[in-house]
């Protein structure tokens, strides 16, 4: 990929194109703004987290979580614009004034590596939720291959031919590709009518989707253990026809972001797009 | 256990004594705070949550989370007093008037179980963590056996003799019976300086202790993906010596409510006190 972006380039300064095809980070959002259709709101914490937005792009980078292993892989790619669904710097605000005030190791070197390399990241989170439909709901979706089940008038619920609980987490597992992937609920009850709720909704969403007779089993990212889990668990005891699929935050909106980049390749064309699949960070020991 | 308590009290009653042994949980919970050696500090969590406070106790059951599936436990032994260290109604506040609104039906059955039970429950949570030393870190290191480990200075540091990170994994796991302990971090990193952080004290606390040089792997409880994990697996990228050990919220602090049960037992002698061990939630699919 290296080779190819170092070639394009030649070719375009060869054939006096470079002028024609640069397109800053900035000019890259103020394209995605337009495209996204919806108003842009503030406030947001879709901004700027790093590096200069005036620079030109070589490549685009989608992912995830902007962590240091996929910076290091972007920066491999060619790629010095990181488009991040998640934080870069620990926190929904990737505030980084407390760290840096401890002289944080770890922030250090990673705010090192992109000024060395030269790149921007910018979050694209709200925006793409609010788009119509959800950015990442679509692109979850699609790597369910649940379009076909979709219930009616509700994007978020489906209905799906009957399996267990414990069928329905083994084949997500398998199908996401999932290490650590946990569940809350009696692996034998038979389900067909499913939530999918990415991310980190929080509880007030969570429970409002357990409420509902049309949902068995809640496909989440992840859950505080006395808000979400606690509830589930209870659910469960008290004889409900429940169950929490516990994706972990990363599998559950990943697809999300690969979706992201095919969308951007619509109307960025300058340069290359690429989506570059954050590690999910947990294993387990047998 | 039911029949012990049966015939405990039917003796009492024959002997005439039943006045005398009697306790209301108003009474169990001064006597908690006149023992635990420090002063009683407002605003705390550490309230009645559902309840008669001057019920009559029969038996008092310790718990790490008073769970729908801990209550129905705690009933068929015969206690009506739960003392829980983390909450009862699915956030840290326990505040139930949202839920109510919702008529929520998962809430509607608990408070229906707590009322038809004449249970009590209160929360145990910040004076047994305030205690010196913190009661749920003493019941840990115990049931860890790490006492002889302790760093000098440090109730949460333990330097452990070498091993590697899977295999100190693979040890907590059977240790503590956990069935879906995750790990951040590479396997075969050898590590000696190990700190204890059980429950879920936020990000700061967790980055604090992994900043420091005498801290290798951090045996936590939970935390989110954003804050905590994308930290350690940054870390970890960055080719620094740290690993995450995550053992889940209950498992983590579970062993100490059992030594809460063993430490109310040497002031209160007029009932049954027993350790009910909330179950860990979550299970995984092969």
């Amino acid at each position: 990929m290296r080779i190819r972006v170092a070639a394009s380039l030649l070719l375009c300064i060869a054939a006096g194109c470079a002028q024609q095809n640069s397109i800053t980070a900035r000019q890259v959002i103020e394209r995605i703004q337009k495209n996204v259709g919806v108003p842009w709101s503030e406030p947001t914490v879709d901004t700027f987290k790093a590096g200069d937005p005036d620079t030109p792009v070589t490549c685009i980078a989608t992912t995830m979580m902007a962590t240091f292993d996929v910076l290091q892989r972007a920066a491999a790619a060619g790629c010095n614009l990181v488009i991040t669904h998640e934080p870069t710097f620990y926190g929904h605000l990737d505030n980084t004034a407390e760290l840096a005030k401890e002289n944080d190791a770890v922030l250090a070197a990673k705010e090192q590596f992109i000024k060395e390399h030269h790149m921007v990241v910018w979050r694209f989170h709200d925006h793409w939720h609010m788009r119509h439909p959800d950015g990442i709901q679509t692109g979850m979706i699609e790597a369910l291959g649940w379009e076909k089940y979709h219930a009616p008038d509700n994007y978020n619920l489906f209905v799906i031919p009957e399996t267990t609980v414990g069928q329905l987490a083994a084949w997500l597992k398998n199908r996401l590709g999932i290490r650590t992937l946990r569940v809350v609920g009696d692996p034998n009850m038979k389900v067909t009518k499913i939530a999918l709720n990415p991310g980190y909704p929080g509880f007030p969403a969570e429970r409002h989707t357990l409420q509902r007779d049309d949902v068995e089993a809640l496909v989440m990212g992840e859950g505080l253990e006395w808000e979400t889990i606690e509830y589930g668990a209870d659910a469960v005891a008290e004889g409900r026809h429940k169950a929490l699929i516990i994706l972990g935050h990363i599998p559950s909106e990943q697809a999300g972001m690969d979706f992201c980049a095919r969308w951007l390749k619509g109307f960025i064309t300058e340069v290359p797009v690429r989506f570059i699949a954050a590690k999910e960070p947990f294993w387990s020991p047998k």
